[in-house]
């Protein structure tokens, strides 16, 4: 609701998606992947909508710019030493606690869903060597269901924020967007009983994606002091209180979720700076590095805990993942070759996958527009899909006999983890396509990474197996519970890279273990063009070093290709869901317009005076939707000045507007306030507090006709920006400072000039919402960016 | 010369160091850490003057910003789709010629190092076994004595800005300060070819930082098209020709020459990251990645062609220095202790080399004063003393037996490298002392970083050998050679670990090997404060995942206890030198006083006419040292204003105007030009070029009286704040989006009133500066930052 003055609330409501759908299936020929799902208007300021979880939501803007108003000087002033070192103590203590707990629920989710579904698979087991295989076919898929049921449930009821990975939303919100209902207590319960649910049932997705959102919502949590209705009211919490800090536990809070995923500190940490932060300082990487310690010291000390067998099923699984470490790896200069078939193909596929995903969603997005009931049935459908090819695929392979020549694997094995699994199979044999479908996830991604072991799968399976997670990963994603994107990718592109491998078998040495890993880092790279951070990530996962220039390279190689065809797959899903993300990048024809052209398309800004009648104020807080107002005096000029000199005090932000009505701030006479009077009428910790609702303020008629002095309020140094200044620059400088509002200043001094000739905000600077208001522009569009 | 009026170059040049010096030893109560070696005037602003190697230099910022002026937005409109693929493609054109010549020329100086030592070690053992002690030290200290004298005498004669590591001074030139001279062919081949004479000659110092700045010259000689005086006119370079793309490729540079120094790709961005750079994007991590991998694949291809013995004495040696991947690592958590007292201590042994590395400095700076003569003795002596100390202490160190329950470790060694070193000693003994110190410093922290052997060094040995090197560590640094920090330190910090480890060997069973290396890694960040990236050097050169949780540890500890006593060593040294660097975070008393109290402070501010007489522009240049005025319109006002109406058209460049009055752009009327005029007159080229002196141009008296239209050439948005802000906000903005300057307008609209108050410069943020002019804030210094 930033800047928009004929939408009602009602209105947007109403809006039909189906519509706008339905005309993007009719014209065959537009690029229907820069459509996004939320219908704009043609004017420049477009309602803000969103789609949060799979909710559209009205979605607005964060604080990050520090409020200098009379009130934050006193409270700046009146800080004594010891509140600094409070503040200091705390900030440590935070990240410290965050850490902590994302690396105890990492544990907890990890400790369930090992159990879960390692006695779910040893009861199937049961029923197989007893040739009952319908029974068992019935007890595997019952079981799924179930716990698909009680994943998808708990999401389509009580938290639709909590389904998807989330990472696209914390993108979001870290870049200034304040997207609703995604941090609660509700949604992180929902999310760690979900994601064990999920993830235990089989389904093709990973743990990775929820345990960022986990270490997020736990950081939020902890900054605000509780969840929304039960807050501690700690007087330390509430330097706490403000965007700023909040934006900077829940990087560390990001951080220490993909630690906790991968057992990757360092790789945590580029994560959040590489893909998810938008502000960075050398601070906070020392900060963000401290919370992913944390994690580490706590897996490790449950690893060792459960080492002694107190954890059930619990082995090592579920954390380092890969460990390849033992490995001696041998390549050399030639072998460059293969390694670039592998990127370039991986590079292909990944945006392939890109491309195919964001049509599934769109599908997607029409089932669960009708209704919760849908997106349930939707969810049970993909889990019983999942559970039937799962089950029944690996009674097409034939049976191979154990290689005796390598006694150092058992075979077959009959376990929950294991490689060879022995399935159908007589003694001394084994099923290879059992091996990588009925086992977890994380299982099946260390069988297939295993080295030394060329001839275990067939090529035949291996084809059979990366089809089958084709399709399952394209439908698994969309459905309403929390799923990663992290694993169902690598499970493809370690398939397709053991598949090159045996193609490519006769040309090099390399082992088919090590082609395993470099397809899923391809693959990951193709689709969400990370580089350093997924390379670090894939080094702490295959533990070991000698990996990373072959690495390095196929990122490279795969990312660039990928970068040729379609934006990464966050962006994409951020472009679906309409959120009003930034980009570090200007486009380049927004050099050719300039703000001042911006402002003229927008209704005119409405300014408030230092000195406001009641009854003006909460009248434009009803019929407007802006969330800051410009404050300018008029007169008594300055000494020297002529008459009709104007004066720009600041901006003051709707929220204290309807603070200084809720507390009844009101003058009988015209008159500047003194320091005191607002210093006992108001705290720095209300104005922190998110307001409410206008409509919640009860004023009278003789009040209407009272005044207010805002000038204590106003942020008095907003930044403000020549109107002749073209967009890019201006956008550079909104992104970069982490504005939510920008004036916009007069290039001409004179009498009569208003001192503000517009207001910019984060959805009039986005590329989308400019061509709807200037499509001439959209002519120079086709061009590349130069940067 | 950003902004002084009344001070004359000349003034500044006999500018006296002494005085200010024995000021400060005059005083033993001041904490001298907090003077610059550099004088500053006590008004707002400054003179901007700096070390730059071992010079006082003028300083000039650089234009990060992006000039918009006519000229610009021609070029960019008649930029064809062509355009933009040659200046991406040559992009990365660049970043991989970065690459590959830092790997080939840190091969070269790796190789010429090994060699030269290692023959001359040979040597010296021949006289050892052949009992003419006397000839053995008369050649190992002439040797030295005349490889530290090329060196010396091709940095103090030909380019003094090649002493020290560099690293400072290319911190400061990617904050956006313009250090002179620094990334010259001069530099560069002095740097080359210093550095191998300097570590060949024994002397306690690395060629890490050297290869940093050997990275950034090549970079930026690329960006330029060569040398200063032969530069290729290649047309596609012209859209390197800005300070923009320089900084990325510098960046480029800076992470290539870590990744030689270490063979760490990963580091080596980590570290241009976190230490080096201050702005950075998402599309930099991935451009600086893909240099790091160049390089990595040069040095691997180097190292198989070495391999097969072409290479002289280079044998592994140099390259991966310290691969204890080998080791089983065994710790668990109850080890948190030992590894706390390392931080714990290494943290304040940091800080203290920190603190006595700081007044060594000062010293050293009063004898490198008094002329290049003095310069080369201080060389000659330190290079004398280690000579003497490195062959004469062994003689001190009694024989060990070898161990003969270690068969796979050769004992005694005669060769270049290699433990277990025979010396002086009868055949099945070995000289621990010798093993540490008559070897290049690569093999000694080889040797010293050791694993299995606790028995192998004796503990007053190791004491020995770090009292040693913490003299040396303290004394070498600031002498006339180019020298990096990163070798002493790791020296000083792993004895100190190794006998820790020994002091504390019944309570745990950690290695005496890890011990050292851990104590390394506490020492440096005792000293430099950094932490992710020194975390992954430290992996990437012991070559072992599973010493990350504990170095992490170490690391944090480290640098929490070092930061409570002084700063990190680099910014220690960016301030004994002068450079205004802007730190990322504002003192808390900034946000006490407004931008408009500092504009009060300085001159007034001088503007110009949008059509301006060419001899008031001479004049304006020849009396005033600013780099950009203000362009101010006057009348005749638009439609519907009131008389007296100005307007802000821009601001100008110095070089601009040089420019103009160079090209003779006059005109006989005063009147606005058409746009194809001046793209007649102008190329972007031409703007972007470094303009000369106004002393070199001519300008008749007839043409005195012409006009320069000056519309045209003026940036037409530069950035404005109003006089309100407080100094800390428009601080971030100013570092944040990469200023040179800053308008300030006023906050009042009417007649009559200059839309431009003043303007701001990066001395006129620096703290230092506003502290001198405001001597009462000072006051309140003394509390703690609050961010």
């Amino acid at each position: 609701m930033e800047e928009d003055l004929n939408q009602s609330a009602k209105e947007t409501t109403t809006y039909n998606m189906e519509a706008q759908e339905s005309e993007v299936e009719n014209d065959p020929e537009s690029n229907s992947l820069h459509q996004p799902l939320i219908k704009r208007k043609q004017t420049l300021s477009s309602t803000p909508l969103a789609m949060v979880g799979a909710k559209v939501s009205h979605i607005e803007s964060l604080d990050y710019e520090i409020n200098e108003n009379d009130l934050f000087k006193h409270d700046w002033r009146s800080r004594s030493k010891v509140q600094v070192l409070q503040y200091i103590f705390l900030k440590w203590t935070l990240a410290f606690l965050v850490g902590l707990l994302t690396g105890i629920i990492a544990t907890f989710i990890n400790l369930a869903v090992e159990n879960i579904a390692g006695y779910k698979l040893l009861s199937m087991v049961r029923y197989i060597e007893e040739e009952r295989y319908l029974m068992g076919f019935i007890f595997f898929t019952g079981v799924n269901f179930i716990l698909t049921m009680v994943a998808a449930v708990l999401c389509v009821c009580f938290a639709p924020t909590a389904a998807g990975p989330g990472i696209p939303e914390i993108k979001a919100y870290l870049n200034g967007v304040d997207t609703p209902n995604m941090f609660g207590a509700t949604t992180l319960i929902v999310k760690i009983i979900g994601s064990i649910g999920a993830v235990s049932a089989g389904l093709d997705l990973g743990k990775e994606g929820p345990l960022v959102h986990i270490g997020s919502c736990i950081a939020s949590l902890l900054g605000q002091g509780g969840p929304d209705n039960y807050r501690i009211k700690w007087c330390w919490l509430r330097y706490f209180n403000n965007d700023r800090d909040r934006r900077d536990l829940i990087t560390c809070g990001a951080s220490s979720g993909v630690c906790a995923a991968f057992k990757a500190p360092v790789g945590g940490v580029l994560f959040a700076l590489e893909e998810v932060a938008t502000w960075w300082r050398s601070a906070l990487l020392w900060r963000t590095f401290f919370s992913t310690a944390v994690v580490v010291v706590v897996l490790r000390a449950s690893m060792e805990f459960c080492n002694s067998g107190n954890c059930g099923l619990f082995g090592q699984g579920g954390l380092i993942m890969f460990d390849v470490s033992g490995v001696t790896v041998r390549y050399n200069v030639m072998d460059i070759i293969p390694v670039t078939v592998i990127g370039v193909i991986g590079g292909v596929l990944g945006s392939l996958y890109n491309y195919l995903l964001h049509k599934v969603l769109r599908l997607y997005n029409l089932i669960n527009e009708k209704g919760k009931i849908y997106k349930l049935l939707l969810s049970l459908t993909v889990s019983l899909f999942t559970s039937a090819c799962l089950y029944g695929l690996p009674f097409l392979a034939s049976c191979t006999p154990c290689d005796s020549s390598h006694p150092e694997y058992a075979c077959p094995t009959t376990g929950q983890a294991g490689n060879f699994k022995q399935f159908n199979c007589p003694t001394g044999y084994y099923n290879d396509l059992a091996t990588l479908l009925l086992t977890t996830n994380d299982d099946a991604v260390r069988n297939i990474f295993s080295t030394n072991t060329p001839k275990e799968f067939h090529i035949f399976s291996l084809i059979f197996f990366f089809a089958l997670y084709c399709i399952l990963g394209l439908f698994t994603f969309g459905i309403a519970v929390p799923s990663g994107l992290f694993l169902p990718i690598i499970l493809m592109g370690s398939a397709y890279g053991r598949i090159l491998g045996i193609a490519m078998e006769s040309y090099t040495n390399i082992d088919q273990g090590l082609y395993a890993v470099l397809g899923a880092a391809s693959l990951m790279a193709g689709s969400m063009r990370m580089t350093v951070s997924l390379c670090v990530i894939f080094l702490e996962l295959t533990n070991n070093l000698l990996l990373l220039p072959i690495t390095m390279l196929v990122l490279l190689i795969a990312k660039t290709v990928g970068d040729c065809f379609n934006p990464s797959i966050y962006e994409i899903i951020l472009d679906l869901k309409g959120l009003p993300f930034l980009d570090a990048h200007p486009e380049p024809w927004m050099r050719n317009i300039t703000i001042g052209e911006l402002a003229d398309a927008k209704p005119p800004v409405v300014t408030l005076n230092g000195i406001e009648k009641v009854g003006r104020i909460v009248d434009l807080l009803k019929n407007t939707t802006h969330n800051g107002f410009p404050v300018v005096d008029e007169g008594p000029p300055p000494v020297g000045f002529a008459i009709g000199a104007t004066k720009l005090h600041g901006i003051i932000l709707r929220g204290h507007l309807v603070l200084a009505l809720k507390k009844k701030w009101f003058l009988q006479e015209k008159r500047r306030t003194e320091e005191w009077e607002v210093c006992e009428k108001f705290t720095s910790v209300d104005l922190a507090e998110r307001q409410g609702n206008v409509e919640e303020v009860a004023v009278t008629k003789d009040e209407m006709d009272m005044n207010i002095d805002l000038h204590p309020l106003a942020n008095r140094t907003p930044y403000t920006v020549m109107e002749s200044m073209s967009v890019a620059k201006a956008l550079v400088l909104f992104r970069q400072v982490g504005l939510r509002h920008l004036l916009i200043v007069p290039e001409y001094q004179a009498a009569g000039v208003s001192p503000v000739v517009g207001i910019l905000t984060r959805q009039d600077l986005r590329a989308n919402n400019i061509l709807n208001a200037f499509p001439h522009l959209a002519k120079s569009k086709g061009r590349e960016k130069g940067n």
